[in-house]
């Protein structure tokens, strides 16, 4: 005799698959729609369908979008001539939540991690090289400023995009910077306030 | 210029109405489903909605269930001179993992909470009433279990019931009592509040 019944088991086996949700967070998550007699569950599944079809990634950043292009990428009012590589898109609400960047950004899919298996191969760094040569048609230099976690995945992928980018360091037309350790190690980038950004941007280095 | 799609907003909004959910989380958990290729989120929408179809209350118990009467209350091994009265369904799933109980149960839907509007008529009292006396035709005697969490809702609701089956209890038709309070298990003496000493103090027992 189960206590619950399947279709509601199978709610909380879906919730406990989010990021930071354990067995009992489920439960109280997949209740919460059933104690309240509104829609809410079905608002929130009509949300997530609609998410699943309209948003695609911009295909100059890798940001997720709704458009064609995004609009960072598609605004004239962005510097073309810096771009700010991050492992994921909530990486770029921060940096535009803090309204102190006006470069664009490309958006690596995730970090290397040798322990989870995720491989240079995964990540979209074929995709950054051709970016910044396309950018190079247009600008005569470019800054790419490596805005990975200050994790060892983090400091990991961005050796990784500076071996990629090194015969255009070399011949002038990129400038490599990264953000200043004003972050602590191990911190994860989305939840940095708006000052250690902000400090963490102003003090990047040259790499 | 928004910095994510506007489905995504609604997404991140749908999930911070639930439980524990912050802003921060709320986000983490959308992109969650945007950074896997795979199909979590309409995976998820199906659960909710197959749960939203699925799912009725229980009209003896009024637990969840996809039963016409669920399983527990249909059960002959269960006994029915026992009801277990509990504000929230997630209280019988405690109950039943724990395999300490083989009477009833009674979900209230809630406790009656002035702070949050909600008074004792949005709760199933009279439902409650008629499940008793129901039973009472069957069984001489019902012992009722008043297991509202030891919170000031919890003990205004169950003076409420007490007040309630008032009657019962006088015609010698109705047992009533409420869950031990005392230390719970494992618990460290020094770090317990004042209220949970005195209560444990006031119900030592002999040994």
């Amino acid at each position: 005799m189960s206590v619950l019944p399947s279709s509601v088991e199978k709610v909380i086996e879906e919730f406990g698959r989010l990021p930071g949700v354990g067995p009992k967070s489920a439960s109280r998550m997949a209740y919460h729609y059933l104690r309240s007699s509104n829609k809410d569950a079905s608002k929130l599944a009509e949300a997530l369908i609609e998410m699943e079809n309209s948003v695609r990634t911009c295909p100059k950043c890798f940001n997720v979008t709704d458009k064609e292009v995004c609009d960072i990428c598609s605004s004239p009012l962005r510097k073309n001539d810096k771009v700010c590589v991050v492992e994921e898109p909530l990486d770029v609400v921060a940096f535009e939540n803090s309204g102190i960047y006006d470069g664009l950004y490309f958006v690596l899919g995730g970090v290397i991690s040798p322990a989870e298996g995720i491989g240079a191969e995964e990540l979209r760094f074929p995709q950054l090289k051709e970016r910044i040569i396309e950018l190079l048609k247009e600008e005569e230099t470019v800054e790419i400023i490596v805005a990975t976690n200050p994790s060892l995945e983090g400091e990991a992928t961005a050796s990784y995009v500076i071996d990629l980018l090194g015969s255009l360091v070399k011949d002038g037309k990129v400038k490599m910077t990264r953000l200043a350790m004003g972050l602590p190690t191990g911190a994860d980038l989305e939840y940095a306030d708006r000052l250690t950004l902000k400090r963490a941007l102003e003090g990047r280095r040259d790499i």
